[in-house]
């Protein structure tokens, strides 16, 4: 067995494998401080140089911002496109670092060894997973294991100004047929997860206003309008007493989820209870119909992100203030449009405005939709399998409930699907000090690109 | 008739009235400013200066802030004492005056005549209309009106940190029969008007505590306790759809107006419109089955003062806030009880909380009551008389929406009634640059004491 050579490859030269992912995590790549320009410029040179000794055709290509590795080799039926970041987050506090952030150290844990660095989780170690599962595979076979485009970014952790500017720019060069994003997690840490399904965003800022002034609640309290009540009562009323949102339409274009994704949601017997009491919490607060990760992974949710208004220094001031002002922001699922349900939010809550009263809208409409993936592409089953055999256990179809960007410009910009596979786990402190990556994320990670590339490529 | 020949000499003696103001105009005495400390003494001695002239025997009273002006003088079966102020407001912004604040001005307008400087409505102009009035008095009679006490403050603009000490510790000096206090103005510019009623106040700053820290609204929303929410839902249940307050109890101790004061009212044809169109607004807000009147003068009202929580910042931070606070305050009337008040709402609030959320109370549980002038004392009937004598119109006995500390003060520390009776006006700008006191309120101010003297002393 060829796979079997391959992974008997990975387990025999993983000290060199990690020594490599050690040089690169030793170049301070903050991408969001521009005195950290050159060393970005230098980890994009670096792994363009790693990726030239396997035999891709690689290049540092320059971008306004850090530049884009893009790396191309090997041949196969399915042309896959490999998506990681080289940029790394700010170090600060820089004190509560046990160990200095660009030394990376193979530390003894009591849960076991762990690679201990900025970016070692995010992303650095998760995209070498792919690159020496390429290196251990071309060791073996002479060849890359398909047809590959490796496309990494630096400017992950800044917003990527430059990203999708450069996908048009470069369209033709950077379409394949499926796109493989390595920086996700484990589920539970433990489990082997694809993520199919991430959330869109839609977002409002708003102020309401009442009197032309402040007024004094003495001489106004109790006859004039006073806008931090109608706030109140506005967000009050977002959801019903069932946790249900209650602009009109809301929930128009949101689909039940699949019988098949809904059991391999039940069989993963997410601990609620747990994932709660980790922020000191233990009442489920949205819908009460939902179960829990269905609240977090394929329902749509409103949320107040930021309210006020008034006087809120030391002291009192009996003010009834002129204006309120409230941001929320919408988690959208399945078909929901961002504009239409901006536009139905606004409706709703422009009819709740008394007449001598008025909602000023600060943000334009516009938003990002879901991202659901395309999991009847045969691809997405072979991927399970190969995750599963590598892990022990059933691997999972997963939802996110944070929006990932990148696959979304991938669908957009480019109309691939993309299959997001990542190794981290909750405990890896990713943009907090102490970041780390455990070997065994490292190790397995590495095993599992081998198995799914075997599949799929 | 003697009150004839004194409100003849009033009207003769004028412009030495308006010289002596002048004079007083001309002392910069603000007491917030510890730069103008030398001058708040000045003021306090050009006023004890005076009354010797008159014949009190007045003083200079020391305290650990500005000092005190007390004057005893006359006989009379009733003792009087007659309060006011002889600090002011500072000036800024000086450039949007158009005089000079401390260079005194008659000017004309198209409303008549104006004395134009800082503190000529608040508050030298109108206690010194009480003072010439003795004045008067004394040049026709030989004697002044009654048995008096002249107590001004120098603290006045600024919390009178000196004044309860003082009250305390001179109780015998200063209690009287009657407290007589001129610091308010005329009922909408033109009716004459005694308060006899001023709302209390009760204050609540809380802070409602769900998950121990800030949350990514991608891995959380939808699923965990928002604090925004719950503010919103608390503040929205404050009132019920009819603008009554629903914490239980809260109209337990509020008494209805009496049909003297209702019917009184009536009669002034207060122009909600117009008071609310000045600022903006047309819709009364509060308790539907209320008149505008009652709204702000005798009824108890709970006011958001200030909500504020979660991301506040440019742009937008898609968080779950650990936290979400906000500052409440309760105008109260007849017998309500602040700390009953306090109590009933914290248990109201306290009950609405989920059991993984709380709230974490700021403020001690204390306030002042409302105050309620015995109206019953003859006095007050012979006050209104005398001033619907002098204004040609019907005086009224009207409420006060906010706070006036002072006459609580003379209730609970030395047990005195009080009158509040003044003559400035709604566009006297007190505390606003240009501040003015017509020529008139002056004039029919000295007048109206002169008339109320007559009557009650």
């Amino acid at each position: 067995m060829t796979l079997d050579a391959v992974l008997a490859r990975i387990d025999a030269t993983l000290p060199q494998s990690l020594d490599r992912l050690m040089d690169l995590l030793r170049i301070p790549s903050i991408s969001t401080d521009p005195a950290y320009a050159a060393d970005c410029a230098r980890a994009a040179e670096w792994l363009v140089a790693d990726l030239q000794t396997l035999g891709f055709d690689a290049r540092v290509a320059v971008t306004p911002g850090h530049p884009m590795v893009v790396g191309h080799g090997g041949d196969g039926a399915r042309h896959l496109l490999f998506y990681g970041h080289y940029d790394v987050q700010p170090v600060d506090p820089l004190e509560l670092w046990d160990t200095p952030p660009f030394q990376p150290e193979l530390q003894d844990t009591p849960k076991g060894q762990v690679i201990r660095a900025r970016g070692s989780s995010d992303d650095k170690g998760q995209l070498m997973t792919f690159i020496e599962a390429c290196r251990a595979w071309k060791a073996v076979h002479g060849t890359l294991p398909g047809k590959l485009t490796i496309f990494l970014e630096g400017e992950e952790e800044s917003s990527s100004p430059s990203l999708v500017p450069f996908m048009q720019a470069n369209r033709a060069e950077l379409t394949a047929d499926l796109a493989l994003i390595c920086d996700t997690g484990l589920y539970e840490d433990k489990t082997p997860a694809i993520s199919s399904m991430l959330r869109g965003m839609a977002k409002a800022e708003f102020t309401i206003r009442a009197a032309s002034r402040d007024l004094h609640s003495g001489m106004y309290g109790g006859l004039a309008q006073n806008p931090l009540h109608l706030m109140s009562s506005l967000l009050a009323g977002l959801h019903d007493d069932q946790g249900r949102v209650t602009v009109p339409g809301f929930y128009d274009d949101v689909d039940e989820l699949s019988d098949t994704l809904r059991s391999q949601w039940q069989s993963l017997a997410f601990d609620h209870a747990a994932y709660l009491g980790d922020v000191g919490l233990s009442v489920p607060s949205g819908e009460q119909d939902r179960t829990p990760l269905e609240m977090i992974w394929s329902r749509p949710t409103a949320e107040v992100n930021g309210m006020w208004g008034g006087y809120n220094g030391a002291g009192f001031k009996t003010v009834l203030p002129g204006e309120a002002h409230a941001k929320v922001s919408f988690r959208l699922v399945s078909r929901q449009d961002p504009a239409k349900v901006l536009t139905a939010f606004r409706a709703w809550a422009d009819s709740r405005m008394p007449a001598d009263c008025e909602i000023i809208w600060h943000d334009a409409i516009e938003g990002s939709p879901a991202s659901i993936m395309d999991i009847t592409d045969p691809a997405f089953e072979a991927a399970r399998q190969a995750l599963s055999d590598e892990w022990g256990r059933p691997a999972a179809f997963i939802g996110e409930g944070g929006s990932i960007p990148i696959a979304g410009h991938f669908k957009t910009v480019l109309g691939m699907n993309a299959m997001l596979i990542g190794f981290s786990k909750d405990d890896d402190k990713i943009h907090s000090p102490n970041e780390k990556y455990d070997l065994e994320s490292f190790h397995k990670g590495i095993r599992s690109w081998a198995r799914i590339l075997a599949r799929i490529a």
